[in-house]
């Protein structure tokens, strides 16, 4: 059965995610719904790109991900469907949601009321009105230049990354999960197969484990973490407490050949 | 597939909506199971009322929806379940949370345990025990009239609504979503195609726009939301942050004919 | 459809329960994934244990149980699939979580990477990348003999329970839902088909009851709960909130035989 995934910033419990939902079972009556997450911080679009690109590897590559973190609703942007070469689809506003996915070989295009899809009901309320009749449409088929103008220019964000000196590699901090474990800019493929020999996060000095469970109970470690990030925690703590703010602390790490 | 939406105000962590989806799933081995809410306010009737009327329209007419906030669980209130000219089907307690659909053509029946009806192993837990056996016999088929006695006098919510004079109509502020949006008392037909001149929220001017994309940010305004009510919103902040409030702030509009 | 149940402390919306649900909707196409909680308050393995306790029975026997809890993933602690004699599978950490379905007839392996089982991908996230995939292979038929060698020895909550003195039975309150409704280490067959003459909690006499209705407003009562558990409650009100704390307030009732 085909799987149509869902991420907003709605909350889970405040019915808009409801309204999508039923939107696609009417259109899809043999579909798996799964929500990644209606949590998103509101209007945070980077947090939702992150999550993004932390949970979509582990869907099938046939499925459908419809995303809403859309502080530009009502106004002007577009509304986009991307397909990519592994043959995964998304729609989502056009405001830098997909970043992770502007990859190359990616078909944008740009989601037009008319024809296949009906004129959305209510100015608001794109996520129903709009994205979940295109989701709908691909999940049956539709490829994505049946949707709308091809899009060259899509959004996107300026994506926290890491910076390279000669032995060190430097990002920061960017979100949190409920564990108050922080994401960071810098990813696995940074560290080039080096060594770390030592790192400092906001300034303080931190070991370097392969898993939280290396730390004392209490300890500030890093590690690369389950998506591919690498991670600030706290063993059985909270690092987004100990360090008193979640976004934008400096991480350093100082590499070494092996 | 058939479609079984739940909306109760048991919190989605809690453990009882599992146990709910479990019995339908134990007798409906075929069935797509919705969460509208479980993070209704605690016995907050009104809220839930208005949740399904905002979410039951987007899904399909041959759902089965089954809703529980109940502060009188435990107490003698009966459990009704409701058919309406659509072929929607709603079981609930019978404490006007299904007020929205009270209307002409609506078939009510008591659930009375016996019969195809399991007495409720629980004195408290009516949603797992008599709902949910009750919600997956409607949606195997079996009309309303089968599960007991009709219903002529269901209690009904005091809906609060709008009120007209000459070129005015008025009305409350009710419930807040995520973002702090207050939805209204006053519906889209309240204005009768009329114009609106002037708006005042809580005493204070704003302006009456398309959607709130329409706003400069931080404005307070006032336009027709997604589910057809009028709303109060703050573009990127918070209506009821800026109110102090939710509910019963008064809203007034003053028309003029096109 | 065969069911496969989720119960973590991961957070519903922190993207780490969509993860897992990728992995088994890309192993198993045709299945239902429910959520018992992903609340579960982070590292309490005995709040996790007493919710499995009380949802799992709702389910059908047939149904695939993933939990994770786990202070200590990260660390050697294994992971266990347990299968019970009515057919009912889970799999866990080994760190007491399942201690409600360590009973006779319960046949418990460990589960270990490599043969069926993918070598996990990150050190962190064994509920994606372990167990997830174990559950697959049980709900497709394996027996959780061939997920690794048998475990005879697995950990166990010292999980708190009921102690009688002639005429009394004693116990502590445990965990809270939503309602601020206490759980307690008293279950239903401690009190022996007798008659409960009095009751107190944290010292304060209190009525037994039938349910929290037959109490007054704002009235602090006991009554066997859904679980068949003793619980706190107040009526339209919060036991948590009128005692302070959820976890140790003491319970006592005083029994006559009928």
């Amino acid at each position: 059965m085909l799987v149509v995934t869902l991420l907003t910033d709605f909350g889970a419990g405040s019915g808009y995610p409801a309204q999508v939902k039923g939107v696609l079972l009417g259109r899809l009556p043999r579909v798996h719904l799964v929500d990644i997450s209606h949590e998103v911080p509101p209007f945070d679009v980077l947090w939702g790109a992150l999550l993004l690109e932390a949970c979509v590897p582990s869907f099938p590559d046939d499925a459908v991900h419809l995303a809403v973190v859309d502080p530009g609703v009502g106004t002007k942007r577009r509304a986009i469907a991307l397909a990519d070469p592994a043959g995964r689809r998304f729609v989502a506003p056009d405001n830098g949601l997909l970043t992770p996915f502007l990859l190359e070989g990616a078909r944008i295009h740009e989601i037009r009321p008319g024809g296949a899809l009906p004129v959305p009901k209510s100015a608001t309320f794109h996520g129903r009105d709009l994205l979940a009749p295109a989701a709908a449409l691909l999940a049956e088929g539709l490829d994505v230049s049946g949707l709308g103008p091809a899009v060259t220019d899509p959004e996107r964000l300026a994506f926290p990354g890491a910076t390279h000196r000669p032995g060190v590699v430097e990002g920061v901090t960017l979100t949190a999960d409920r564990f108050g474990n922080l994401l960071t800019s810098i990813r696995d493929p940074d560290l080039r197969d080096e060594r770390v020999l030592a790192a400092t996060v906001a300034d303080r000095e931190v070991r370097f484990v392969t898993t939280f469970g290396d730390g004392e109970r209490g300890e500030l470690v890093l590690y690369v973490g389950s998506g591919g990030r690498i991670e600030v925690a706290v063993r059985e703590g909270s690092a987004a407490e100990e360090l008193g703010k979640v976004r934008g602390h400096r991480v350093e790490l100082i590499l070494a050949k092996r």
